[in-house]
């Protein structure tokens, strides 16, 4: 069997015409009326189903056919007819139909609307309807454009580890990773539990960041990034956080704040153009049935030049509309969504980078301003979404690092071999975190990042 | 200032001949006579290092530049000089040298033959070797053909969980993950752990493989792979195995262990042949110092049209080499390592695959052949390694699956959504898993896991 799959003869269809060609793939409806029937007909290589038109006097088992269930998998051979005047391009008259495999009655994908909340509930089934089919093929593109943007600028792809036995990041959000017994744990002298029994050796858990890790690589490689899955314990349930996650860490050596600016603008312009033009159908399904004004506005972010403002500046302008937040304002403060919100979308009317925010509300590792009360970080807020991108120049002075250990109430202990990246040839350097699926969410306009996951892991559900 | 990497400065240097420009990069040795002295540099962006040559008379801070250490950073401005008669084409004759980040006398990287032994117990410093400096960006460029491969064949690249609640293959050699208090851990009435009050509200491990999730979006897509981390808590410390390591699984629907094997050969080959073309001087650097034969292996399994045996004949030409053996061949065994080099070594002196191995050494899923004692299973042996690809054609007939996990003494409930793929337009569909590592270690010669992984996770080893 010389099986054609539907992109290539959607791609080539005049090619095509008046050929004979075999098609598989799986009933998405079916009818018929006497002597004629019609399939719609997907085989997942497109968004874009196929219409096969089969009638009693052309199969030998139409009978059979006008029996087949919504979801069964069919090899159809039949000749390619230009419609020109129709809504597809052309459909496929069939001179046979098998069944490869049937489906039953009750299966849950009948031609209707569902429910994302159902459709969750059958995760297993539902890349088979036009929205995850839409979804899940744009988070494949869309990781494909950041593998091929960092390629094509030499950055070496860091695979940096998810097990970790340092728990500097803030143990209470971590998933522990073990092997131990765990009703009857060997426990110390003292009651605790002795994890140099335990399969490494001593407490390990799942990564949140690798970034530390990509550190080491960038003072190697000089341009690297991870992008891998990161876990966080939180038992938070929102439409945005999931326990696992994949993130994109990028890490610049002999770079400041402004290359790390100019590189995520790059990054952001070239992933969306490049998803917009691989994905018409599919962006085009996501403008009409989830946000009307999304290829408008992912458009209009591929034209900008992104606007940049202190964190200092942006409380000012804030401190001008406090009336209109719920939560308070005031240097000093955690931006909340609604103030991101407000300045990319209210205020620039673009995407804008906020840096140089108070060090007390950011990471140990950002490198510390003149001013003493700043750090060089930079967050970017787009339209729709708030922050999208978090990121920072790294301190790479040694003594100032290790105040900021102080500081931070951490131990330089957990961190030598990171310490020791400044004493042997450390440098300038910069990096940032992607979140994945909020940009995948961003791309789309779906709103819930269960929705963007093929299998999310949330509080309470770990399913398949 | 304007910095320029050195391997753009290696791929267009005729164009910057006597022009004056700025690299950054990490010292690799430096030495001096007299008013003249030599810095080799290394930036990271290409394996090759840049001769820098620094006068007395034309920069004003020799004196310190010449104390200055191996593994410190510079910024050097100086003159592109073509040398047409040496054996780097140009070096750069300084005008300025600044220190961007000192090193000190004890750094752990003099120039001079560091053991393997010793440069993974400095896994964060050894990216800087000229050995790690090859494997880990043939690394990141075999990554990026893999994605390459995949995508211009219209695969969707499909991210499985890898926190999994399913515990179907194998326990034992799962770790588990859990928010858990470790020392007193909630119980239920009968004094087992009570799971339900863990993060996912049942018990939870690290997945050993994608496959099972993957075969859910190829009944959608038709044509999808995964790549990412994947683990195995077994305590075999041995240069082949690690806990943590990556793999590919790509699964395709309407096809059969012929389109399996296709793909595979078809993968290899463009793999191989774009790491050989864009890494040329790693891989002349392994084919030097690790391995002579290498490049002239892999050029001739590019060349090669892969040899195919069935499992029941690759045992009857094994029998009657018995005697070359350490395990016994026989009907029904696993092979060996050494049966599999043998095969493709000294037997078909290419890349072969064996094919239809008996039911009992193979895993549940696996198609049922019509002899009712084989499976549509496939192993790739490749020279100087053995296996480096499993795969199969997937059961697809409901009624013998579940006998299939019958004879398996697997319970059908943990199934339940697997076993419905085959209710619901399930179609003849095959698969397989590359052991990214294990590709690695063939493109470089080297023999060791813990030397292709970064930050090598292994019992009793989770450093940094």
């Amino acid at each position: 069997m010389k099986r054609l799959e539907l992109a290539a003869l959607y791609r080539d269809f005049t090619v095509y015409a008046a050929k004979e060609v075999t098609v598989c793939g799986w009933v998405k409806t079916i009818r018929d009326s006497k002597a004629l029937g019609f399939i719609e007909l997907n085989d997942g290589s497109t968004f874009k189903n196929l219409q096969v038109v089969f009638e009693e006097s052309k199969i030998n088992n139409f009978k059979e056919v006008t029996k087949f269930n919504v979801g069964s998998a069919v090899i159809v051979t039949g000749t390619v007819v230009l419609t020109p005047e129709a809504k597809q391009p052309y459909e496929i008259h069939a001179a046979q139909i098998t069944l490869e495999g049937a489906s039953t009655p009750d299966y849950p994908l009948q031609k209707k609307r569902h429910s994302l909340e159902f459709l969750r509930s059958i995760s297993y089934l539902r890349p088979r309807t036009n929205t995850f089919n839409a979804v899940f093929r744009v988070r494949s593109v869309t990781a494909y454009a950041i593998h091929k943007f960092f390629n094509e600028r030499g950055f070496v792809y860091a695979h940096t580890p998810l097990i970790t036995a340092s728990d500097c990041e803030g143990a209470g959000e971590m998933f522990r990773v073990t092997t131990l017994d765990p009703v009857n744990p060997p426990l110390t002298e003292d009651g605790r539990v002795d994890f140099s029994q335990d399969f490494f050796g001593k407490p390990a858990n799942l990564t949140v960041s690798g970034q530390l890790e990509a550190e080491c690589m960038a003072m190697a490689f000089g341009n690297v990034y991870t992008f891998g899955p990161t876990f966080r314990a939180e038992k938070s349930n929102t439409t945005r956080h999931a326990a696992e996650f994949w993130m994109v860490e990028p890490e610049m050596a002999f770079a400041d704040l402004d290359d790390d600016m100019r590189i995520v603008q790059e990054m952001m312009k070239y992933v969306i153009r490049y998803v917009l033009d691989t994905c018409p159908d599919e962006m085009a399904f996501f403008n009409q049935f989830y946000d009307k004004e999304l290829i408008a506005r992912l458009e209009s972010l591929v034209e900008a030049d992104f606007a940049h403002v202190t964190y200092t500046e942006a409380i000012e302008l804030l401190e001008q509309h406090k009336d209109q937040f719920e939560y308070p304002v005031f240097w000093g403060c955690d931006l909340q969504t609604e103030h991101e919100r407000y300045l990319t979308e209210q205020i620039f009317k673009k995407p804008v980078f906020v840096t140089d925010y108070p060090r007390e509300i950011k990471a140990f590792y950002m490198r510390l301003n003149d001013d003493q009360k700043t750090v060089a970080a930079m967050d970017l807020l787009v339209p729709g979404i708030g922050e999208i991108v978090g990121g920072s120049q790294r301190e790479e002075r040694l003594d100032v690092l290790l105040k900021s250990l102080e500081y931070f109430k951490l131990d330089p202990k957990d961190y030598s071999w990171y310490l020791d990246l400044r004493k042997y040839g450390g440098t300038k350097h910069c990096g940032f975190g992607l979140g994945f699926e909020r940009l995948v969410m961003y791309m789309t306009g779906v709103s819930n990042i269960r929705d963007v996951l093929p299998f999310p892991r949330t509080t309470g559900s770990a399913e398949y």
